[in-house]
């Protein structure tokens, strides 16, 4: 590990006038643009990279950040990336080699895999960058508002360094050292799935039998069986029959897979998020792994002849 | 269905000046104290009966209620009933044949089964008397704080009728017709059986991988995976390692497969339901019944090797 | 139970000129013509009735039984009934009220449920007419070559009597007491759903990495995961495509639901019948309660977008 | 690939005079005898090495083997190895370096992960030596009988060519290219476990039921829901609670947990084998993951307060 060694040894950059966004999907790119307005609070600026330039061109034309090539970002000072899932990351993460500047921090908000984390940090402390995994939770709503949940994993210090600059967070808490992020996040969206799932069936089983589900809804938010699902998305995006596309399917299927696979490898027994991840694995290939991660529960729906609304 | 017919006949109460509360158990005791402070209020008084009569008689000394024989109570305006399962309610029928009053109103707060109900009903309704199953949530603290959610089966001009004289009740809300109530009760603990035993999945996940699990539920709790379970229940219960046993494993498990059992009768699909009953059910023989229903997590513990703490 | 003693003082008939058998379905059908030819062997007769008449004159035709009404055959000496479940033998008991010989037997080999054993052999008793719960297993072919194995449940001295008719037997077995019958065939159909459905996976799961599936059924039936299923149903049924429908997908759910019933009643943990019986009622619901059952896998192909051929 | 063409290059060995078998557990001991006594029959000889090399001299007193160090049997034709999972595998590998004969073939008759498989075969192909994943079933008895089932992934013409030598093998089947005999074997195991696990949850049910357990198993062996769990591993090792352990829980669940592990690689859903391979786990923890396979079945009792005898 002597090139991890050498990476510690570069001293830690105290300030960021330039900062950089990678990745200006739903979430990424209202994110750029607490991040970009922060910066110019501050006297500085945010480059903004995004694979399909057109939306970094309307980054910087809605938020004042700068369009940049990928090289170009990567010497910002401060680096922060929001991809689907860790491989693109690792893709960037080869096509910035050489452009990077040591002493920089490298922020990543991808809902990534725990074991992805500690070779990405070690691949950028090569070049003197540290890593934080650093996903987000509170869907665009909230990346919009500024008011997103970040768990970082990684040394205290170095977040507490960055903590400042992520305008976008409305709640930021160190959770572990590196990849505990990323094991965070995959469990917190396991039990969304299974809160979502769970509460699917419950309400097919009412629908089943005639119950009104509004009311049934509106007296389980005031009981012991509520849930973010409950409170919430089923209200705004089932019940409505709207079912948004914020959140992709098969993206939480993937987060529920990742916390599958953190239990298999501890020899650990979830067999409720065993099952889940497999339910939603169907009802990706069966409803669309683009649809709205809420619309698994019309595969429920099929199921059970009954219809939420 | 003559005899329906003829107890629709009777004239429904219009006022309770007496009340009576048939079962003082942790649920109970404080509902009833609630029942007999509002009977004071309005100038009426309020029964009070329980299978072990010395409960009886230290709720009259700390309430003002008035211990009672079974076939007294039977005569109240008004009354509550709050037992173990439907089957114990059966027996009660049973045994006040002869003594109910005709127009009165039965509320019965028990967990019962939903296809209990219609039964209960038509036979109280032969005596003149109506049946409302009225099942409530929100746990020992919200029955001493006179805030419980109380969801209701049955006609609406009855609920409203008994509305204002159930002193308990911090939010009251018609689901349905009768059973209505008991089923919309059990998918809510089927839900919070599933979201807590998820989230004790989740949390020796993250706890075999070392992370500070005080910290993961700080930021589950801000997220997308959070529930009741989340926010209360295991922070309260799980990581104190206290398990205070004011709900029972073991009438979760028979709430959870009540759920099932409507899932079932319906030719429906519930299988996260499903699972979740078997392993409620596997954790109330090995961890105990008559344990909090919390300490099915240790199940989880066993199975995982760590504490969730 | 005075009925049931009165029953019992009946002497039970020690030879069975007249046979009846009721419901000539896919099962009833053959195993009717076995009962026939084993009565003219012995010098006796055979009634055969079925809800929809034509059927019973083209037994009659095919096997020299005597097509009969319902009444008819009530007054047989041994009477074989195999329907859909135990909702329509209630029906028939209705039915034939009135119309029974004291002494004889009353054989019932529906996939009937347990509970309904006790109930129906206690009405029986009444007219001196003991019941046997007999169920079958085996399919069509073994209907047809009178090789089925019955699972009886009942007194041993009642079984014998009648061992020697049931001609459509290869295998006999004496399982318990009255209900006990039921209660093994039902397991054992819940077995076969479990095995068939996790074969289903298993395949679908070498189809997604390209393995041959012919080649893997022919060493894993030389090998430890073997079952009548990777045996027999899936190569003749699945791989060929054909999917005969000879034993229906919502008969099979419903069975499955009867173990599950089982479970839950005696408070036990079964989670692997229960999920598998929710994935059966999802299959049922989806591809057809009347398709064959070996078509549930019809849906792990939709799931994982692959074909088992 | 350079490397591998160059490979590919070496000509295959024709005859192999000196063959090996490196790890001479439970399954490997019998197995070296019959690779012994074939090479013997054809004027050859076969080198011998365990970890522990007391075996390999006991191996070569009874069998007229050769023991050997790791380094003396990697310079054999045909080299057999059989070890507990692919990991163990690659430590050989790291071990034999150097010291490999250009030629001749590597046969892994371990219970291997089927992406380890590539990986082997490419490595061994840089030193011109052929790897084939011939994974075994059938169990000790079946190893000592030389009738065990082999299923092989890799080149048809490599597997002819070694079909001779390999006298362990009953039945010995190219379900595949490399990788293919490994995913078969996981697959196969796969249903060992859920069939195993479904017929103790059958069986507990009838077990509380008071059904006889040794005449339901009895005719379910000649019905529908039998297995090779039911015809043979329940009534030898869990009936006669013996449980005599010739495979390991652990490994079982490991091999479960490949199947599983494919499963999510090809974002497929196999909702039965992810419950069943969580069950395992926790089954392995609880009851001791060096206890045998069926002891799962332990677990089962607990949760239903039954025995299975």
């Amino acid at each position: 590990m002597g090139a991890s060694l050498t990476g510690m040894d570069t001293p830690l950059t105290t300030t960021f006038p330039t900062t950089a966004f990678l990745g200006l999907g739903a979430m990424g790119f209202p994110m750029a643009g607490h991040l970009a307005a922060r910066s110019r609070e501050t006297g500085g600026r945010t480059l903004v990279w995004n694979r399909t330039p057109a939306r970094a061109a309307a980054h910087a034309a809605e938020f004042g950040s700068v369009a940049a090539t990928l090289e170009e970002a990567a010497g910002a000072d401060l680096i922060v990336s929001c991809l689907p899932t860790s491989a693109e990351v690792d893709g960037v993460l080869d096509a910035v080699r050489g452009h990077l500047k040591p002493g920089s921090v490298w922020v990543d908000c991808t809902s990534g895999h725990p074991d992805a984390a500690p070779e990405q940090r070690a691949r950028l402390l090569e070049a003197g960058v540290r890593f934080l995994d650093a996903p987000v939770s509170g869907g665009t709503v909230a990346a919009k508002a500024g008011t997103l949940t970040v768990m970082v994993g990684g040394p205290a210090q170095e977040i507490e360094a960055v903590r400042p600059h992520l305008a976008f967070a409305g709640k930021l808490v160190r959770v572990g050292d590196t990849g505990a992020g990323f094991a965070v996040k995959a469990v917190n969206n396991a039990l969304l799935a299974v809160n979502l799932w769970a509460a699917g069936e419950g309400l097919a089983i009412l629908g089943l039998r005639g119950v009104e589900l509004g009311a049934a809804l509106d007296v389980i938010n005031a009981s012991s069986g509520r849930s973010n699902t409950t409170e919430n998305l089923i209200p705004q995006r089932v019940l409505t029959r709207q079912f948004p596309a914020t959140f992709g399917l098969g993206l939480l299927a993937k987060d529920a897979g990742i916390a599958l696979d953190l239990a298999e490898q501890a020899r650990g027994s979830a067999p409720v998020i065993a099952q889940v991840t497999a339910l939603y694995r169907a009802a990706s290939r069966v409803i669309g792994a683009q649809e709205d991660h809420t619309a698994a529960l019309k595969l429920i729906e099929q199921w059970n002849g009954v219809e939420l609304k």
